[in-house]
């Protein structure tokens, strides 16, 4: 039997590497052409909202103290500017390699960490704002990072060629 | 300064209200006709995203041991059955008050609910499978659901009339 803690640490972890499976094969699903195209007419191009979920969990590790970003130059690209207002940015079989390793090295990290690490703030918060909101720890960014994924994940799937249901 | 246990509940608690808050946001700035809409050319219409939510939200009453939905006919409309395939279904109007009454009553009954409660198995898992997988308890329900919201307003959000950036 866990205890409580590592019980919560789990289902915020299972949580996580789910919707990372389902992502991987939704993206493995989808042909370079797929994700060329907008997620509806107008919107961000299913690469662009990829460049993006690559930059977001490739920021986790300096925010989660585990180092510099591996792909720094994403951050500008799709973190600051808008999709279409960059000339040049990687191509699909780029990011899809770029989205694999920067999710395979981050879930390795938290795999390794200690229950304890989980509490500890990360590095955008002060030590002084973290005595008196000690909910802004490491865990808080592993599940505001999965819901993001969640948010993206459900705007990607509209690439496919056909839906049947809500969450198909 | 709180225990472990009670500011990881917290966070979850959190995460929970602001997409909840985000989401009401966003159904008041869509008029009826925009809900009305596809979320992408033939995908499913805004009216039914918003009750399928409405739906498993209210589900999660009986899953909580809260007792039976609030509004059981909305299971085999937005549950059950795919978009477009039910002549009859409740007006936006309707939906919109519905969806808040759920909410409001769920995460009424969220915020009365001991620490302790949240470890308990949830009302699908038997007890027998719940001491070989602990996870499976009330707090997982909240996480996934979470994430489930989360998924269809990354959709819903496309019902706006511009957007401009990915997290727009």
């Amino acid at each position: 039997m866990q205890n409580e803690n590592e019980i919560l640490i789990k289902i915020a972890l299972d949580t996580w590497c789910s919707r990372i499976n389902q992502t991987n094969e939704l993206i493995s699903s989808l042909s370079d052409d797929q994700l060329n195209q907008e997620i509806s007419p107008n919107r961000n191009r299913g690469i662009y909202v990829l460049g993006h979920l690559t930059a977001m969990h490739d920021n986790m590790l300096p925010l989660l103290g585990f180092g510099a970003p591996i792909f720094p130059s994403l951050k500008e690209t799709f973190l600051v500017k808008a999709d279409r207002t960059v000339a040049d940015i990687p191509s699909a079989e780029e990011l899809r390699q770029s989205w694999n390793n920067v999710n395979i090295q981050i879930t390795k990290l938290f795999k390794q960490m200690s229950e304890e690490t989980w509490f500890e703030k990360h590095t955008s918060v002060s030590d002084e704002d973290f005595i008196t909101q000690p909910t802004r720890n490491k865990l808080s960014i592993l599940i505001s990072r999965t819901n993001h994924l969640s948010y993206h994940f459900g705007q990607l799937i509209l690439l496919k060629e056909k839906e049947v249901h809500a969450d198909a």
